[in-house]
């Protein structure tokens, strides 16, 4: 077989068969197929496109490129949630335990921020001690205890993916619903989950722009799920607006305990409830209504806020730091943003609101930077709401300097639309697939 | 401007302008662009195409990126042929003694044989101290003292269409027209000649392989070139059958001597004739019909072969050899193959015999190896004849031990279809696009 020819192949408009995936995925991991033959490939199938079963075959062999996690030993019962990406997504702090609390098991590796998007591992971390990074007998005797575990990225999942992602960046071939799809699928079912629930978000803070081609994609992930032997499904959500109102790390562990407490019934709490209600209908094949019901149950109870706090105590977080949370976010400047428009707020630019969150200290540019984990933003005003002159928009937590403050403001402040008529309100949730 | 947006607008089927064609060719050859960027441009090129203005600007970019010889001295009288490579094909040994016989300026630069077909460069240092190599001085007083001197590939002519290429032959991005295209005429323009004749072959030992493929290329090349500012026009040759009857380095120059004098007018005379003619047409703006007057008999009077003896003597052939060629001919084993089948000769596999020539040490397969110069075929039936058994249908000439030449035996008989009706003739030449 030679490279040569499956380029030429796919340059035709032909269809790949499995092998010929297969050596092109295994031969550019090991390097023996060079990146200008590669980026010539994913060229060709990005314009003249991979079908289902082509792409099933390119998920399945990066899957297989490096570890695969082996959770067999909990049979079905392990789910886990992956979200294209947002400003204020917190979801995975509240599911997992909610879950967690009902039976499943949820052995789950997160990532970091990068750009105007967070990360739940950064999230944790401003939790003092937490470990977010536990060898792989601490990690399944957890999750065998108490149902829940979150770490960091480990081992070499799916480095082919990786490793083709980074050449996608590259080559303007990143924005292929096959090839977005086989990225993110290959890494879940590496990490071995035997049910997948898809959280698309779609929006001006996320990736998908339009509720089109975020359909699209959540169910070309659930078609390629199911057909590579994961009960997959996907639920479409609003990010048009921030999730919820904090934004930051801290503020965003402080969130997630309000709204396990029940205290909160916001557009976080109904987002949460969709997809933990999504996650345990996978796991128990039940219907929504009947997981629905647990799922509120767990948190008017109490047991989903309680298995919060043990999961995060048995992964070494400080005893106590969630129960005084609202106490624990030690930020130097506290700068409550006050209206000077009358209106109501029309639109939010969501990604330009987590770029101030990075202003500020909470996000990265680049990989490596560090970050500040008290640092940003408690948001008062979203949109659709009214809002009059001396109303307070949001509140900036800061340690940075008056300049870049006033900075974070300016561009605050340009993300809002005002508009003397009241916007159509946009729904939270667009679209369970299932 | 960034490489990746060119790449991005390319592949959304966006047309390129002149200067992100600059910004390639400039940024690929100095380095500064990677190689799986450029083959992603050049395969989003490929599948989404390039229309004309972009092909005459990638051209005239790549045309421009190294050394550009200056025959301007030469005023509207040079004039260039090009090739699109054959068997038997030593047409240029022929066709640039008439045409400067004729006051044309023939400054040309050949290649090298590859794989099946022969190079004209080849062919000439079959001719004992023949100098395929000369400095730039001696190269144009040559032409301006006898109108006519041919040497190797000089300079660093077009540098940025030799990494594109090479680039293209490793990523199945090479048969595409407007690529081609641009790749064949920026060399004929950094090779400085005001007319360009195009020699565009067809069947089964050329690139082309059908007679629509061929105009399509024909006519794109000559209207590129012609949109470049050069007197562009294109002949389309059968290559289904080894043009005249020598195939292999001296032979191959005891034959174009042969037609020279006039002694022939077989296919390889047709062809020759067509191609001075036009060649003449484009230079002294005359109609064909008055050229090819001015062509026959300049062969007829011995004005071409005199002008042959000329420019080999001069650029420091052997005195004597051309004259005696026949006699010059040094081979170990002349080997007669005499037919065991009867009938017509319905094809031969021009491809093949090519290969022969180069099982006998005629031609290369890599770049360096090295050839035999004496060693070749002499073609007694071509598709058409009628062969009975003992007839005589070629001669071998070879250095090479009884295995190699019982193989090319073989391969040569493989090669031949027979048939006992007689096969529709082919045209030699199809088309001139004029």
């Amino acid at each position: 077989m030679r490279i040569y020819d499956i380029i030429l192949k796919k340059r035709n408009g032909l269809e790949l068969s499995k092998e010929e995936i297969d050596f092109f995925v295994k031969g550019y991991t090991d390097g023996s197929i060079a990146d200008y033959q590669a980026s010539a490939l994913i060229m060709a199938s990005f314009i003249n496109g991979l079908n289902n079963r082509e792409t099933v075959d390119l998920t399945m062999s990066m899957a297989k490129s490096g570890d695969e996690i082996d959770l067999s030993c909990f049979g079905d019962l392990t789910v886990d949630k992956h979200s294209t990406g947002g400003v204020g997504d917190k979801t995975t702090l509240i599911v997992a335990p909610i879950v967690a609390s009902l039976g499943c098991k949820v052995a789950k590796m997160s990532g970091r921020g990068l750009g105007h998007t967070g990360g739940t591992v950064d999230k944790l971390e401003s939790i003092p001690e937490y470990k977010t990074s536990l060898d792989a007998d601490d990690f399944m005797s957890q999750v065998d205890k108490i149902g829940v575990s979150v770490i960091g990225q480990t081992g070499n999942l799916a480095p082919a993916d990786k490793k083709i992602y980074a050449l996608r960046d590259v080559t303007a071939t990143v924005d292929n619903i096959s090839l977005i799809t086989s990225s993110i699928m290959s890494k879940k079912i590496a990490a071995g989950s035997k049910n997948i629930l898809l959280d698309v978000k779609v929006g001006s803070g996320a990736f998908m722009k339009t509720i089109e081609d975020a359909e699209v994609l959540a169910n070309k992930m659930v078609e390629i799920g199911n057909s590579c032997g994961r009960k997959t499904a996907a639920v479409i959500t609003n990010m048009d607006i921030p999730l919820g109102s904090a934004v930051g790390n801290v503020l965003e562990v402080a969130e997630a305990v309000e709204v396990l407490s029940g205290k909160t019934k916001n557009d976080l709490y109904l987002v949460c409830v969709e997809l933990a209600t999504v996650m345990v209908s996978l796991v128990k094949g039940i219907d929504k209504s009947n997981a629905k019901d647990l799922v509120e149950k767990a948190i008017s109870s109490g047991a989903a806020l309680d298995k919060m706090k043990e999961w995060i105590l048995y992964q070494g977080g400080e005893k106590g730091f969630i129960d005084n949370i609202q106490n624990n976010i030690k930020a130097k400047n506290v700068i409550p943003l006050y209206s000077e428009s009358e209106g109501y707020i029309a639109k939010m630019n969501t990604e330009q609101i987590g770029m101030v969150s990075l202003m500020l200290g909470a996000g990265r540019i680049k990989k490596d930077d560090s970050i500040d984990h008290n640092a940003g933003i408690i948001i008062n005003k979203k949109t659709g709401d009214f809002v009059k002159k001396g109303d307070l928009l949001c509140t900036f937590f800061s340690n940075k300097n008056d300049e870049t403050n006033c900075n974070a403001i300016k561009e605050y402040i340009s993300a809002l639309s005002f508009s003397n008529q009241q916007p159509q309100k946009l729904p939270i949730i667009y679209k369970t697939i299932f």
